[in-house]
């Protein structure tokens, strides 16, 4: 008779749009055809843009996924506010496979290149502000985490988690200058927070 | 050894219907390529119907999920009848990635746009329809509730929950005097559901 | 800490490729657009076959799903054979968006339509033989079902179980003399299983 | 009150990642149309690599999802190393409908035939690579593992959950010789791994 907290469905809801974004990247690759083996081989080749831009955006997505899930970890209750904001969140995450195929399409092109790439970068400013967004209402006053976490301190982090705020428009100016440069940085970004995600402060057991 | 209860089942199916449905939505804005950067500036701009359309059907789709969640939520029991209305609800919300796409794709065009977002109510006013008709098949007998439900009080709520059959043929013949204007309506509507849902009747502790 | 037994988990993967048939049909609707409002009406209109595939379609995997759920919340443990069995039932309703698509298609045109009816009744043959295959070894030593279910009068019903291999052909053989026809049968049988499956047989409390 | 292990979550997040997929499989085959009956018979005929392709992916996919998640049955804690090596093998897995749909629609052409089951067998390749370092990292400490598995016994099963490292790279040569051989061949592979999968060496109970 397992019931799932609301937390937890907004969470399995949340996670399904993360997962099906995800797979849905691959639908973005062209596939070629040939009369030669040497004319497919060389198709293939020509798509280096399309295979660049799966391998950014699924580890780009999937670290969010576990970025949100982590964070997710520690709420224990929702309420409207929190399910709207996450809404938000999920509606730029859903949109990622859009600049993903601009990319993909563009790359080879010197000037648009530079132009798919910023705007890759601008939905990455919009995930970064969506992201502090619902950090800053949760650990406004906290009522939606579980008695693990420390407010106060959860607080403080605000700065750290709006990072992302300094570094994707980074990105942006960035792509102007070298937009296989920009797109690589966005690959290294992802796999930086995969291991080094600001950390949710929590209580001592006995201050809880 | 946890097995979910029935309703649960049908609720995460729903869920998966929901989240797939919302994500599919990106598939339907068109992938521009262009030679120069200002060129592809340009294509990007002229898609603003697509973003829009997005932007309004992720919203509309994620707050139909919020509703139809809490409903779930005070169901302990689905029978047969249940699913199957269940089950022509979802056919209508899986719908909603066609009209989205039909307004993207028509908005711009004088005449066209307003048969586009005409039809996107129309599909609305199908959505309030299946609601109505699952609300008033859940309040009739009470037998899927679970003991919190004040009976008496959810079938008080039949009109209210049937407002969007007022509501939404309203932005239909809206869409004929200003296309834009309607889609915009759409919109705040599904902000408003997102914060003022009709919420259902419970009993105090001491009656159930 | 709650996990799920290794059927939940295999019902949950096969909701979700069900969840994820039933919402890809929409995509296979193409989108008209259109210069003046009447013409897009009309261009609306000559799309009748593909919403009668997608109504007709969403039914019967919607249908399908609701059967099968039906059938595995009466399995409490999976063996290599049942997941390889229901790996292959899955594959013929991950496949049902083929032929709703061709039916779509293919529907205005006087002969092709009557093809295109009789390859989708060909795919619901195909799924009435993965169905009654996978009904055939569950029933067979019963050791994947709980203790509710009575296994001899289980096996006994195999009989009504299969009887989609006689009513399905016989809508093969339908759609060469009407394929509309047809097309409504598949809809109308949609709707009777979806209140008249053969229920599982069980056991009274004290023959457990 | 249920709330999943981490563990859990990992694993219905890549249960999603597999049903979507394997789901969107059948998107890839197109669907002709045709003015008579004969026509559309040859049509449909002449699409037999799509329909090839399609059921030996569905079984591939299908075949490592049971893998994957026989590994994961075992798993009761995760780490951020454990959730990036997953990661990178559902890049592999989602990327999947690339290659088929590049068998699909070359599988007909004599030279070009060979070339797209290679690249097949070469993505095959990149997912035995990517799960036996996955294997490598959960069995050489075994802090993930709960206490059921024999960590000795587990390491030394590397060599034979590597065996997919000599096996694939052969398909991809055979693949020259014959396309379709190649193909058949991955077919078999997977239903011998569907029955045939190494297991995890277990502790008896009264060493645990």
């Amino acid at each position: 008779m397992a019931r799932m907290t609301d937390s937890a469905r907004v969470e399995a809801f949340s996670d399904g749009v993360f997962a099906i974004a995800i797979t849905l990247l691959i639908l973005e690759i062209r596939v070629p055809t040939a009369r030669t083996g040497l004319d497919l081989w060389h198709a293939l080749g020509d798509e280096w843009p399309s295979y660049s831009a799966y391998v950014v955006s699924f580890m780009v997505i999937g670290v969010m996924w576990v970025n949100h899930h982590t964070i997710f970890s520690y709420i224990a209750r929702v309420d409207r506010t929190l399910i709207f904001l996450n809404l938000v969140l999920l509606l730029v995450v859903a949109a990622l496979p859009f600049p993903t195929a601009l990319v993909a399409q563009n790359l080879r092109e010197p000037q648009a290149s530079n132009v798919a790439v910023a705007v890759y970068g601008a939905v990455m400013v919009g995930h970064a502000a969506t992201m502090a967004l619902f950090w800053y209402y949760v650990t406004r006053t906290g009522h939606c985490f579980d008695d693990r976490v420390d407010i106060r301190a959860a607080r403080a982090t605000r700065a750290r988690f709006s990072l992302g705020l300094v570094v994707y428009p980074a990105t942006v100016a960035l792509a102007f200058a070298s937009a296989v440069l920009a797109l690589a940085v966005h690959f290294v970004l992802a796999v930086y927070y995969a291991f080094n995600q600001t950390p949710v402060p929590t209580l001592s057991p006995e201050d809880r």
